[in-house]
């Protein structure tokens, strides 16, 4: 029987680890906050992030790292990204030496620009052969609601992405798919936001369908353009995990990424939405490093770059609008 | 300076006429109906498509074919699909030798499973580098409202995909791209109604943005197999007459298809359906001429099939999600 241990009990982490164990592996969650843990261990609910949710009775949780990694075949990480690296510093002298470690995080690091499969390949010591990825229109809560899902496993050696599909597969609810193009995979999970934040400020100006699916498509041509500066393959920028992921995202009317551009869109400040949001939109973060990664391997991003630009320049959503529809004419698909 | 004849008074063509006479082309629409083409004429009004809408006053209107087509460099056809055939016929007299035909047409004829292009080919005798294709996230009416938007041409010949960029670019406001692959942008424009059905149906079911994103990128996938069948380009179904177009139809609350299969979803009968809408759907017809396309080929389009289930098979909503997601499991990426 494969043990599992899951890293992280925000909803993800949680949806995640309610279909591992229901998919018949050990399952066990860590977190680190002892009330969290108590009410899932106990009474397998975790009302913080999924009100309303029954856990499978076999998932259980505990507070202690040695014990969650004793004897994992799987270690799932999905802590926030920019975490990461103090979290897997002090965790990985437990982590079992044929272990497979799989990565359900989004996001660049700051400062390094590096995916997450590269932090967790770099702290924890291992080749990319065990890190595995773990990406796709995947919103936990409709999943935590027993909607069917798909979603796509990668990783570099085929025969570890299949026994991770294998070990999440559970019909008819979660439908994992095998990749082998780890950059592409995590490259769509981690410029997604950026677009969705373009398609929220463009709705959030009155436009409709057209302009949304514009969007959505020619930022998903610079995510593959940048994807093939940095070694992906450019079909998985088609499937669940590129294409996939960035419309759930781009339409999804929880998306705060979607709903922070809305409010700049409607000529809001920057200071105003901030003070109207609750929780950041990561791509207001991204937005920045992925910039920085496009300028630094050559790549034209002009909707990334507009979008920093009405973030953090003061360009006008107009302006930004007008840019973009000025460049001069191409043809549909250069630069991959 | 180009002189362009556009065939068709529908909300496209008229828009796409717009668009040629804004950028600079003597722009002629051709209708049947003198009533509406003296509207356009006169008043600059196409009441019955465009209501509220302001027309160039360059744009002029003829109900006659001769007068339209003398001199004509671009020759737009926008009629419905399964009347070109009949039309093309009483008009390919008319048509001068070096002008380039535009079909701006979304369907597979039905008998002979043709595209656009090649019935255009078959009955006006052109070779294919004069025939260009139009295709991407066009809702009409958002465009005609001068929302932004971007478009593929599309032509074997790439000088002649070129000149018809030039053409209808129109900045800030109409963006087309050239493409040279004509077989993928018409199969991305004639299968993404069949995937729009599978789409409403499951939002008709209750279902979110996972799987509504989960069904249009599996559907893109099984567009892009039936293309590679075909002798299309992958890398189409990722643009804007593959993914772009797809994603503004299965999002757009306009979209009749979308409607239809919502109403599906909700468990009316097929019956119900049609009693309760004016118009038809077109994918419910045109996913059974998919259907045999696919067979031909051998590729499977599961989503298709359980389209047809559903629509003229009698099979529940329910059957068909459970058969979809009970599927083997399988690569990314497999048959193209």
């Amino acid at each position: 029987m494969t043990k599992a241990a899951v890293f992280g009990t925000g909803s993800w982490g949680t949806t995640y680890a309610m279909i591992l164990a229901e998919a018949g592996n050990k399952t066990i969650l860590y977190g680190r906050r002892r009330e969290v843990v108590e009410s899932i261990d106990r009474t397998h609910m975790n009302t913080d992030y999924l009100p309303g949710i029954s856990l499978p009775t076999s998932l259980r949780a505990t507070t202690d790292v040695a014990e969650a990694l004793d004897g994992a075949d799987l270690v799932v990480l999905a802590v926030p990204s920019q975490t990461l690296r103090a979290n897997l510093t002090a965790w990985r002298e437990h982590i079992p030496r044929e272990a497979i470690l799989v990565s359900l995080m989004k996001g660049i690091e700051l400062g390094t620009t590096k995916r997450m499969s590269e932090v967790i390949r770099e702290v924890a010591g291992v080749p990319q052969e065990r890190v595995a990825v773990v990406s796709g229109p995947n919103l936990a809560k409709e999943i935590a609601q027993r909607q069917p899902a798909a979603s796509v496993v990668a990783c570099t050696d085929e025969g570890v992405a299949a026994r991770l599909q294998e070990a999440c597969h559970l019909p008819p609810w979660f439908r994992p798919y095998t990749n082998t193009d780890v950059v592409g995979v995590e490259l769509g999970g981690a410029v997604k936001n950026v677009i969705a934040l373009a398609v929220g400020v463009a709705h959030g100006m009155g436009m409709g369908e057209n302009v949304g699916a514009m969007l959505m498509t020619r930022g998903l041509a610079e995510i593959s353009r940048l994807g093939a500066a940095l070694g992906a393959d450019p079909h998985t920028f088609a499937g669940l995990a590129g294409m996939g992921d960035l419309v759930a995202t781009c339409t999804s009317p929880l998306s705060r990424n979607r709903t922070f551009g809305e409010n700049l869109g409607r000529g809001m400040t920057l200071e105003q939405v901030i003070a109207a949001t609750r929780q950041t939109a990561e791509g207001v973060k991204s937005c920045e490093s992925v910039l920085e990664l496009a300028r630094k391997h050559g790549v034209e991003m002009p909707i990334t770059e507009v979008v920093v630009g009405v973030v953090h320049d003061g360009m006008s959503p107009t302006e930004a609008g007008m840019l973009l529809m000025s460049r001069s004419p191409k043809p549909e698909r250069y630069g991959t």
